[in-house]
């Protein structure tokens, strides 16, 4: 049997079916390879300087041996708790929602191991209720504390909340059942914690961000708790990594992703919408975002001028955003790149029922699979696009399993390293987020940010001229 | 006890903040007030005219009503699924996941009516898990069908396919009882059908339009089956038109929120992020996407000129998104409006537990409550915001309840009507959407639509250069 693939599909963007007006000729795809070939070779030389350390996580045979074992010892218990933000999230949630049923938690026939909760947030209406459940399960549950430094604000918080519960409940002892980290090898607040009450524990690699970490411990442990086979999803990556190491632009997917991306943006195009015409692929898309928004949007070039780039990527759900979006995408601004992310075989399907006989302009739905309606909305959605103008990609699913979303992942992540490469800036760090990081520690009452709390104030200060 | 309020706080887009380069003036308000203000009469002028139906929702004692004599009838069945899509599921799911708790499908001990499913989408493999989980639970499910024509294809689909299964397992009487459609009073296909079979039913109000819709029977029936005060909902609705109704441009917040949005748009500010500080309001987020997408993207001026306007509504989550968009809201284009969603008092808190005597590091939050967290995070992140220059609104709650949930929805209606009128659009059609309809049908194989689907084909045609 051949293995499932993932296929990159950019027909509807080229001249030849949008004009060129919005279309990409063939002499600007000529430049376009001209421009983005290089750039392949130094992500290629990046990578052996050990500067790309995400791309080596599809083989590391270690880890996913590290992360089975631990697997196999929680994988009775009833509940797994994932607490973690962002990068330390999103990639659990995505690969929860594509791989297993709609229904895992609700229903305990369609899983294969305990129901998965990923708390990324600190509202505490919703913790609340979270915690009034569990409450009386936490010898059944299993937490996955996963944060690089462990001091990040949120999942601290979630921590000691949990561990004061836990210990209540079940005794300090209960800490080190309860508990699993994923944190830095080395050093940090988390790994001190780790190692003085002995928790079971994975770690999180060096040089790999977050929102580069979902093949690594980060993402693997909850996902092959919840029985989905983590070696398949690493191969399939294994698989796109030598796609987007060619150094033909034209047989590399990843390159030439980034170089019709980065084209787009600097056409006015700076919104790249991914819209899954899959319930299952739905978080992928929130995945996409970080990625992308993380990675791209930069203020300075890496010579350090100022440039203020970066496409702006949105979610939106096939056939439901129809019902919500397609106006605006058809009819405001032509502003928008398009990838659709389309599944040819579903691997569950339902027929639909009979028409009643009242009902004849109904028929033509009768007994036929909802599959075949969800593919033709999705034509249907880019003809209508492709009317008005509207450039479309497609990331084309074989089907959704382990294998094909791991290949989806490393064209992903590498076409984020490629167009960091086009737009000149450092794809890896994220200088601006660190600002809001330490006002939130002056407003909690940290001592060490007084001056800073002082700057906040006029923020909040009340001013009834300007509250209706 | 005062009611609890909603209120729209400017001070952070004014240019005493933020600069003259991206705040607004005093100058430029009063030019904002000079222009808003008569179109404030228009509206007020429109709606005597009937041609803004929504504004008189919250006065329907006679749908209130029918709502809770049939939600009375049904509210000891375990499970309520609706089926619908866009303005028929968007708000359904806002004012569950804002008025009951996270766990409220999954904890019965925190619900107090049947468990909810909104499915809004024809995915197979998330229809399958779904069927295979409710399959033996028909007879304590009550599935409610909205849909005003009864020919929206995706929820005909669902329609169809649940009476099949309900007869087969329970029998044709089983329909009667297990179905509640929600349409159009007079005319088309599932009325003709609710009338042959004799299913209980409510009404979709004319003129009406699906997304204006939440506050009519469409959004009120699985409210009040859930056991959410819909009279509170529509009371603070009620209090917010009064509000939206004041002719002095600084009094109305609806005027003054459209008017800003507006000059942003034309200030090249063409995206405007909606990011709620609470997990309730999440969903909100998304309801407002297709409020402000299919009323404002419009390709045509009221005179018929081309134009092509509309921002693109986008969703973040606070704190969440600190971790995955911050970075690129910071130091991206500068080309977003921000509006925070913000709750002074959570109904439910939690207290963040000690911290290890060997982390004192994290002191900073041993004993403080979770709210205080967030609502740090919010004041943080618009600070940073701030800093680099990027205008913030705050839409603030007192409190989530129906009451202060009533009149958020009624503010953002208005403000969308008013935006209209500024923008000098039809806010109340949706003509781009039709053709993606008619396209659907053709690749389904209705007859009718055999020139259309000839026309398809150059999107589908496979093309083997174009693809990786």
């Amino acid at each position: 049997m051949e293995t499932p693939q993932v296929k990159f599909c950019y027909k509807n963007v080229t001249a030849e079916i949008l004009g060129k007006e919005h279309g990409i000729t063939k002499q600007q795809f000529d430049e376009l390879a001209k421009k983005t070939e290089p750039l392949i070779g130094r992500l290629n030389d990046e990578r052996k300087a050990g500067k790309t350390r995400y791309r080596d996580l599809p083989y590391q045979a270690d880890t996913v041996k590290k992360v089975k074992k631990l697997a196999d010892e929680v994988k009775e218990c009833e509940n797994f708790v994932v607490l973690g933000i962002g990068g330390s999230a999103l990639g659990n949630t995505a690969l929860q929602t594509a791989l297993n049923p709609y229904m895992y938690n609700l229903d305990e026939k369609q899983r294969k191991g305990p129901r998965l909760f990923v708390l990324d947030n600190v509202d505490p209406q919703q913790m609340k209720s979270f915690l009034d459940w569990i409450g009386d399960k936490l010898d059944k549950t299993i937490f996955n504390v996963i944060s690089k430094s462990g001091r990040t604000a949120e999942t601290v918080a979630q921590f000691l909340t949990i561990c004061g519960i836990i210990e209540q409940k079940l005794g300090k002892g209960g800490l080190k059942n309860q508990i699993i980290t994923t944190t830095d090898a080395q050093k940090g607040t988390l790994r001190e914690i780790t190692e003085k009450l002995g928790f079971r524990n994975l770690c999180v690699p060096d040089g790999v961000g977050g929102r580069f970490s979902v093949l690594s411990a980060v993402g693997l442990l909850s996902t092959a708790v919840c029985g989905i086979d983590i070696e398949q999803l690493l191969a399939g990556a294994a698989e796109m990594d030598k796609k987007v190491s060619r150094k033909d632009f034209y047989q590399n997917p990843a390159a030439v992703n980034a170089a019709i991306n980065w084209h787009y943006y600097n056409r006015g195009k700076k919104i790249s919408v991914m819209m899954p015409y899959s319930f299952a692929l739905k978080d992928f898309a929130d995945w996409y975002r970080q990625l992308w928004a993380e990675s791209l949007g930069k203020a300075k070039d890496l010579a350090g001028k100022e440039v203020f780039v970066g496409p702006t990527a949105i979610k939106a759900i096939g056939a439901t955003d129809q019902h919500s979006q397609v106006q605006l995408y058809r009819e405001g601004p032509n502003d928008k790149l398009f990838t659709f992310l389309a599944v040819q075989d579903f691997e569950r399907d339902v027929e639909i029922g009979k028409a009643p006989d009242i009902a004849p302009e109904l028929d033509y739905l009768s007994g036929q699979k909802m599959s075949r309606l969800l593919n033709s909305e999705k034509i249907a959605t880019e003809y209508a696009l492709l009317e008005s103008k509207r450039p479309c990609l497609t990331v084309a699913f074989d089907r959704i399993c382990p294998y094909t979303v791991g290949q989806f992942i490393y064209l992903y992540e590498a076409t984020t390293s490629i167009a960091g490469l086009l737009f000149g800036i450092d794809a890896y760090n994220q200088p601006a987020v660190e600002l809001g990081k330490d006002a939130t520690l002056a407003l909690m009452g940290n001592s060490k940010y007084k001056e800073l709390a002082e700057k906040i104030k006029p923020v909040t200060e009340i001013d009834n001229r300007f509250i209706i």
